[in-house]
């Protein structure tokens, strides 16, 4: 196999370039504390567990001590094909991408059920779609096969990242109190895993998940382009733009690029799976302190999404073993999310 | 202390009596294995984890393999006061159960906030609350002082349990689909506890949880009341309805005999924390099978709960340490059980 080792002293520079977000302002601790302070002071109010943590972030992140509730949650799926997808490596083929990608759009599927039963709505952005029909936000047809290839070049890197801080600008102007990022794309827990693997340098078998319905056949193959993968990426892992250029696709690129902006425009972020939160350490990493914005959604069976939440100190709200993708498993959450403002509202104003 | 120790020769009759509930008949679990073979054979339907074990227990309730949305879901608390509530064992003042189940009654309170955000409705149960005003579900104003007397007489017993029965027959009669039984009374997580630990014979010190806000002193109270409960009730572990003569509540008596009654019902019980989960304990040693109609809504800390979930089989679909009581850890995981029945009858649909 040839190994189109990506030349790090040509893309070295992506650290020391201008940086690609904003500063991340941190959020309003004062509100929170105080908050906490109030739940504090009752026997009910210690007795909301988690949800009180809960109701002190989302204080924190509104600036108030008596959380709102959450009146826009806006779901945006990241679709995109990738060109690992042909060696084999899901029990999904390459093109169920595209299909369940229209399904979305034409509102079926189970993350357009779980919206709906959440109160939630749902975009999707096509990054890297294969297919004929070419949107705005459209960066190419298919990510690079990251193993013996770049996922995308430095045009595509750059306009995948500002599409993402575009759609995040988008919503946060349009009124979103709360974004679930989400991804749509066969192979892309293999490419997440091969970025995961590389951020942190975890073994390949390591960061593979025992993916149902996955032959033995198919899982060496899945592990084989990680290990691969890994390889081309191996002198990138402190220079982030340059490891994301190896071994990612646009679609990552693009939710990294929308987790980071959302941060950078004061807005927290619900995360879902291994995509969304490797995505989302990778956002942290380019934009510090983006991490005081994120709160997990979930806990998946895939290593990678526990390594993730690991690295971020994040403490998912449920682990129910949802995998399915689409934000599903976020949407999931979001209404422990809302029960938690609703309560320590309560509790506030029973108290004043 | 004087121990007034019950005889357990006058009602040891009450096993051998005729039975206190009606047969329970097994849910559909043909409908079970339908529904969980139909998502088995997509790796989406494989994807939906836990939730698709959720929703093949409500085809099997059900008795169809595509679930129905449940659409009256309806939480019954059951009030009552407590004698060793008098014991100082709490943070709260034993005038607070009649307060809190005012502001239930009015609308108020982390119960109704929850039940409105989950799409339930709620009832209040006066069982036994210490007030004047006397409804036609009241027993008796507060339940004995379990250290040192027994909780009901015979005849208590017998109209607790038959109110719980009663109470439960109308909600299903008027078409709840998902019952979720809660507990409201100063003092009701020590008669837990007792219960739980003569029934499963468990240490009083392994059956107290460490309540927040509680000093040692008053844990060491409510140890000690646990204890001596404990030891009053020490032949009667065989003998149920002596059990619970000797060693609850009358407002547990109902909750065994309103979750026993569901069951029999074919209704779904959704359950919430310790008091709930060692009630649908006994309902299953007085209606064997009772707890196949049982889901376990959430962990709270209570060592009490993880036991009677254990004895029970059950495993809980959250664990956020909310130990609010009157239903809130229970509709907190409402909303999951709804999303499990929409992942599977939009997947069902997609694949006919």
């Amino acid at each position: 196999m040839f190994f189109d080792v990506t030349d790090s002293s040509t893309i070295a520079t992506g650290d020391d370039a201008a940086p690609l977000f904003d500063g991340v302002t941190t959020p309003d601790h004062l509100a929170a504390e105080r908050l906490r302070a109030a739940l504090g002071e009752s026997r009910r109010g210690q007795s909301f567990g988690r949800l009180a943590d809960v109701a002190a972030q989302i204080a924190s992140w509104q600036g108030q001590t008596a959380p709102r509730p959450l009146e826009r949650a806006r779901v945006v799926v990241f679709a995109g094909d990738h060109g690992i997808a042909a060696r084999d490596i899901s029990v999904f083929a390459p093109q169920d991408t595209v299909k369940q990608a229209d399904e979305l759009q034409g509102g079926g599927g189970p993350a357009q059920v779980m919206a709906r039963a959440s109160g939630a709505s749902l975009r999707v952005v096509d990054v890297a779609l294969d297919r004929d029909v070419w949107g705005d936000e459209r960066v190419m047809r298919s990510s690079g096969a990251i193993d013996v290839d770049d996922a995308v070049d430095e045009e595509q890197f750059s306009r995948a990242l500002e599409i993402g801080k575009r759609v995040a600008d988008q919503e946060v102007d349009a009124g979103a109190d709360i974004l679930l990022p989400a991804s749509l794309g066969v192979g892309v827990s293999t490419v997440t895993a091969a970025l995961l693997g590389s951020l942190t340098r975890t073994e390949p078998v390591a960061v593979v998940g025992p993916e149902s319905g996955l032959s033995d056949e198919m899982w060496k193959r899945k592990v084989s382009v990680i290990r691969d993968a890994m390889f081309r990426a191996r002198e990138l892992r402190s220079n982030v733009p340059a490891l994301l250029r190896a071994v990612s696709s646009a679609d990552l690129v693009a939710l990294v690029g929308f987790i980071g902006q959302a941060a950078v425009r004061r807005t927290p972020v619900l995360l879902d799976g291994a995509p969304e939160t490797a995505a989302a350490l990778v956002a942290n990493r380019l934009a510090p302190g983006a991490r005081d914005w994120f709160l997990a959604g979930q806990l998946t069976p895939e290593p990678a999404h526990r390594i993730a939440l690991a690295e971020l100190d994040l403490a998912p709200l449920i682990a129910l073993e949802l995998s399915t993708g689409q934000g599903v498993g976020a949407l999931a959450a979001l209404p422990l999310v809302r029960a938690a403002v609703e309560l320590a509202a309560e509790e506030l104003s029973a108290h004043k």
